[in-house]
């Protein structure tokens, strides 16, 4: 169904469009969306030096940012098909990613009432499905 | 007492040096510490079109990057001088902050175990003091 | 003024209401209201068997508790005059609490919206003062 | 293979001991175990009217309380075989449960290292399986 705005067509295009604008999100062009729709989203990166922190690994802030605009990206593909307002957004960090590493985010919106959305997110090594982060993101839909 | 590790010299000394070196905290460039030492670290930043969301806003990605950075580099003029490893960080979002607005961030270490520190940050607006974020950041640093 | 439903007399009366009707509020029995008013609320706590965990210290959901309650009071002496619902509550352990110790639990309303409240909690030991914990409160006041 | 530490009977015995033994945990006498080991834990409850708030409903205390100790139990079905210590506890709150309702409680550990662990918690309604609430539960177990 072309122009459907929950499947993969639609998220391709739509994050191709953020993260192309002059935006924070510049910072996730390395970001490749491979499934969702249906208030999911499932992208993949390769970690690069420009995402590591001072100890070579993963910087907190990166995985925040993959935690807030991927689940923004899942939600936009649910029955609403608004982006939200942050309202809280939390993050639990297992496991350091060393760089040239690649991730697996996956985003999933849990709930859409009328005025708030709750969305949580996996992060995992690609190579061994292990976890190494995971974050929770509640949005003001209203 | 030039050289100490818990002034504002060494802050401003070693933030140049974490935020030019190739790394994630090169989107935090436009940070100004303005004070700190001993557990804590105050920094003003413009918010620049490259920090917006898609709304033109701060994007939450830059607030949770000034949550976890800014607490790291107060808890480095703790004693202990360690930058630590992230356990758990959370965000409360109250206040959209449009381009253009300058906002305060004061980071302050609550406490610092042997394995463990605890760390809270402020953001306000500068114009009003009016508090636009609340971040808490725990971090490993056994 | 006597009747105001922001000073300490209304919050005394509303919490003794709340802690012996019959519902979870009968938990906080111990609960000393010491201050409060436009947005705050200050309580004391001894720690009793009855709030222990199988360590012998304070359990966190007796902590968890208190973070919810003692917000949700704060948040009744403010204009808006309601408890809300809650939507997100985080809370950080610094510090065990022995059984025989005095707590003291300080709420404080950062901000109340349109549709959202949020509060903040210290809990700190009333011996030395030092932090044992921090809780954070989102609400839907809509 | 009676006496196992990771299996539904030794959940069974060592969440009787507790909820009987003089602590916060009585309140969750009402619980029922009824799955779990190797890391999980799930248990079924009927909201009473002890389990309200002044609305008629759930208590966010409650839910809380739930997170950290059937977290606490999944926890100690692991090889580590420990309760730990909490260091962050975070809920979400998806939707209002009334009395008489039954919730089911369904604790994963997601990660135990040498000095931390990371237990995550879904709490359903029984009757349509719809999530109610979820919560992150960190411990340092070193």
């Amino acid at each position: 169904m072309s122009g459907a705005r929950n499947g993969l067509a639609f998220l391709k295009q739509m994050i191709k469009f953020r993260t192309e604008a002059k935006s924070f999100e510049n910072v996730l062009q390395g970001v490749r969306v491979v499934g969702g729709g249906d208030g999911k989203c499932t992208c993949e990166m390769t970690v690069m030096e420009e995402h590591q922190n001072a100890g070579g690994t993963l910087h907190g802030g990166v995985t925040a940012t993959l935690v807030d605009a991927i689940s923004t990206w899942a939600l936009m593909t649910t029955p609403r098909e608004v982006p939200g307002v942050s309202v809280d957004l939390s993050v639990s960090f297992m496991k350091p990613v060393r760089v040239g590493e690649d991730i697996v985010i996956d985003a999933d919106t849990l709930k859409v009432g009328k005025t708030l959305a709750f969305c949580s997110v996996d992060i995992k090594l690609k190579s061994t499905g292990s976890l190494v982060a995971q974050g929770k993101h509640t949005k003001y839909v209203g």
